[in-house]
């Protein structure tokens, strides 16, 4: 083991899940550290939708208590074991899957990381954009090149193109030489464009159906609607033949209308994922698209605002309360 | 060009699309064969709901006037082009995808078809069977294997275990190595046990749905229902994390409900295809396979009814009645 550790931390962490009054604000042990982990000293994190899901019990997965919240880290190496290859004290690194599946969350002046869940951030790249890029730019990632299958010269249609996945999304699969179709406010239709995409509709428009027609007439090779504003029925029709729609958080939980016929009729399909369930191996290829989205492209994550760890509750609430346009990021120090 | 064939042969054919009374028998001139190409002196055709939905101007595709019906033959080499490699007068030989997309059809005593899209028949396997095999055996491999993504130890569901489709991929998904719960009538369920299912299931339980679960906790890798009788939202809830739903004809056409939250957060998938639009390839996959459960499974196609191939429009006006239970065949000579 190489490096130094104190014993105790300050972190956010539940004792039961419940509302976000329970994330508590205090004292727990600096976390041991295997073989094959890091630990880091945690510098920023991002908080994201899924973690108030974690935090509330909404989403079922294996939570030790005392459980730090948080999935989502930017920071330095303080300790690296001795299989962690790669890993030096003092390095910059990042890691966007931690706090789910048994493992503690990010909200921490101190979080250990397995060797494969965290990535070397580059010189060149903005820590505070790294963290906030990681969940919403590699949710892109997954939904275009990995779910999606994607290729250069194909037509992708991105609803919500100014949100932060759909932003990630287009710049992201225009980079790789799709055509991008994208839905946004008319006031944010030249910043998307910016990013890609060679139309941009307004979401707004009655014929908004129409339009995303006669903007790709051979039909859409990948659908990714982020905004939830779009309908299944719609979304099928619009698919070109063997095309796929890439179902994922955002596309309303309700029973939705399914066209079947028109989905076997040409050889269709309809591929739902979510990022917890992704392997090590497709996280650590979409972190690699999280770096190449912030340096070869314009796209950064849209920040609303900055807090201290010491706030994470109140993070929480606002996500909770649906006002958040953009990212809330914590800070440690 | 090696063989002989006359100028002039009985065809069941349209001269426009409609109901069933459009279809005349009578003479037309025997196909021109292409360098490639193989003119078949047929035996026995298949009929399929889809001759009909391509007859009645329902799917829409390229029918040149006067259009021959009918998808599958089996039959001898007549003639056979320079470039058909492989094919000699003489030979036994079937198909499966003439009669669309441009392609006359089958209804004939004589039919052109290209090298890549006829098959050897083997000398052990029954021509009737092969042919009335030809369509839903293929359907089933190709929805197992091709659109499901099957793979040995995985279980799979196999909704209407004892129609031709069901039957055929109960026993195709048992001789991979999966683990198979079909549905069948009661009265049904030894022969389908027979196939290789490990459990059948009444499909007129209440309860099939918890019976479903019960016979596989873990969930199923593919689902395939090829009865209609079920719902898009207990499927979905039946699968397994990065389970495979295939929507093939028979799913139902109307609008279903569809729970895109309950697919996107175990990584599912709905996959729809029709046979129609099977590449050459594919096709000539799923031909190895059609053999092969003729060879080497229990399974043989249930065959309603075998009549002369004058009578081809009576046998399109009972699909359409939908009293039939199997495969009608017509015969040539």
């Amino acid at each position: 083991m190489t490096g130094t550790a104190p014993d105790l931390m300050r972190a956010a962490y539940i004792d039961s899940v419940g509302p976000a009054d329970r994330i508590r604000y205090g004292r727990l042990p600096v976390p041991s550290t295997g073989p094959t982990d890091v630990l880091v000293r945690v510098d920023a994190v991002a908080v994201n939708p899924v973690d108030t899901f974690v935090r509330s019990g909404a989403y079922a997965t294996p939570v030790p208590f005392p459980f730090v919240v948080g999935r989502d880290l930017v920071g330095e190496v303080a300790l690296a074991g001795p299989g962690a290859a790669g890993f030096m004290p003092g390095q910059r690194v990042w890691c966007n899957s931690l706090g789910h599946a048994g493992r503690q969350g990010s909200c921490a002046q101190y979080a250990t990381v397995a060797a494969e869940r965290l990535y070397a951030a580059p010189r060149d790249v903005d820590g505070e954009h790294l963290v906030a890029a990681a969940h919403p730019a590699a949710s892109a990632w997954l939904a275009l090149f990995r779910h999606g299958r994607l290729r250069p010269e194909e037509t992708v249609y991105i609803g919500g193109g100014a949100g932060n996945v759909g932003g990630a999304a287009v710049a992201l699969a225009s980079r790789a030489g799709a055509r991008v179709v994208a839905t946004a406010r008319a006031e944010d239709a030249a910043a998307v464009r910016e990013l890609g995409a060679a139309e941009v509709l307004d979401h707004r428009a009655p014929d908004l159906v129409e339009r995303s027609r006669r903007a790709a007439p051979h039909g859409y090779d990948v659908h990714l609607d982020t905004s939830g504003h779009g309908t299944l029925a719609d979304a099928v029709d619009l698919l070109a033949p063997g095309g796929r729609l890439v179902a994922m958080v955002g596309l309303g939980s309700g029973p939705a209308g399914l066209p079947v016929s028109r989905l076997y009729t040409k050889d269709a399909s309809i591929v739902g994922f979510a990022i917890s369930n992704a392997t090590t191996a497709d996280l650590a290829e979409a972190a690699e698209g999280v770096v190449r989205v912030l340096r070869d492209t314009p796209w950064r994550p849209r920040i609303a605002d900055r807090l201290p760890l010491s706030m994470t509750a109140e993070a929480h609430r606002r996500l909770e309360a649906g006002v958040v346009r953009g990212r809330l990021v914590l800070t440690a120090s």
